[in-house]
């Protein structure tokens, strides 16, 4: 952040009275322009005994499968989020959404929320975002083409879930180079 | 927003190709500024039977009681949020984070994010943000100085879960002016 969005006046690294951390703040306005995570949110999205994947068709890791998923909207709901980017990136109506699993990515300050949920008539298609979207049942999974190592994890504790029949919220962080590490 | 963070510009709010809403872009250097919505996080602290509120010392709803919970930073997890929040406000340190409730404000887009805890050692103090901390059991918690429904409704659903034994993560959305109609 080089120039305040109030004023368009530069802005400087300093810690704010009251506060205990670098913030920018305006050198004419003196806003303090606060820098937070973002949200991501995503689904499972099920249908019969099979979860509906959508192979990217954007970069990063174009040509990888993912959970439909991305960044979080103002003025809408979490739950609302994950179905609004099932239908953008799979063409799926999605119901009785149930939050899943969370991941804290703190090196790039993201939240990733995703919820399992039901696809309306097991119908889906393709998004603008991706190249193929399917259904693929445990054994099915393309595991060595998951896009990303969270995706990897909750598909395979949901399928863990699915066979002892319970489906606790889990949460935790991914740390960095994590990937490289798999 | 008015003005570019990257160069200083003014912003106009247009789609960019490929998506499908308003976005505040630079009129000069094509940055598409993203506005997101904000994770509060906090903690529900325990210690025995009893819960840690702190009364607030600032505004909004200033003197009414409420449980330790402030925006996320970059960099830190949920729970690491959750646990620098309840030091800041209320000087206890916690253990055994177990996420718990869940609130969606899609009119000021924000998302909070509550878990439970223990306090170690039963220990806490007064931060600077508070006028006074205390630990309250069910019977005792002023109900009536409660700074906000989100704060109201997850303690009745503790005390609740106490009696039950179980502590399910529930997901709900807050809509606008619901603190009137209570
Ligand atoms: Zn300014
Ligand atoms: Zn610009």
């Amino acid at each position: 952040m080089n120039f305040c969005t109030s004023c368009g006046s530069k802005v400087a690294l300093k810690i704010p009275e009251g506060d205990d951390r670098e913030r920018f703040v305006c050198v004419n306005c003196e806003t303090i322009h606060y820098v937070n995570p973002r949200v991501i949110v995503g689904c499972v999205p099920v249908y019969q005994d099979k979860v509906l994947l959508c192979k990217r068709a954007i970069e990063p890791r174009y040509g990888y499968w993912t959970l439909p998923a991305g960044f979080m909207e103002n003025g809408e709901t979490t739950p609302e989020g994950a179905a609004r980017e099932t239908w953008e990136e799979a063409r799926a109506r999605v119901s009785g959404l149930e939050l899943y699993r969370v991941f804290d990515v703190p090196y790039i300050s993201q939240v990733y929320m995703f919820y399992r949920c039901e696809i309306d008539d097991g119908a889906f298609g393709v998004g603008p975002e991706s190249l193929e979207s399917a259904l693929y049942s445990e054994a099915e999974i393309p595991w060595d083409e998951i896009a990303f190592p969270a995706v990897k994890e909750t598909l395979r504790e949901y399928f863990q879930d699915v066979a002892e029949g319970r489906f606790p919220v889990r949460v935790s962080a991914i740390e960095y180079k994590r990937r490289n590490k798999e």
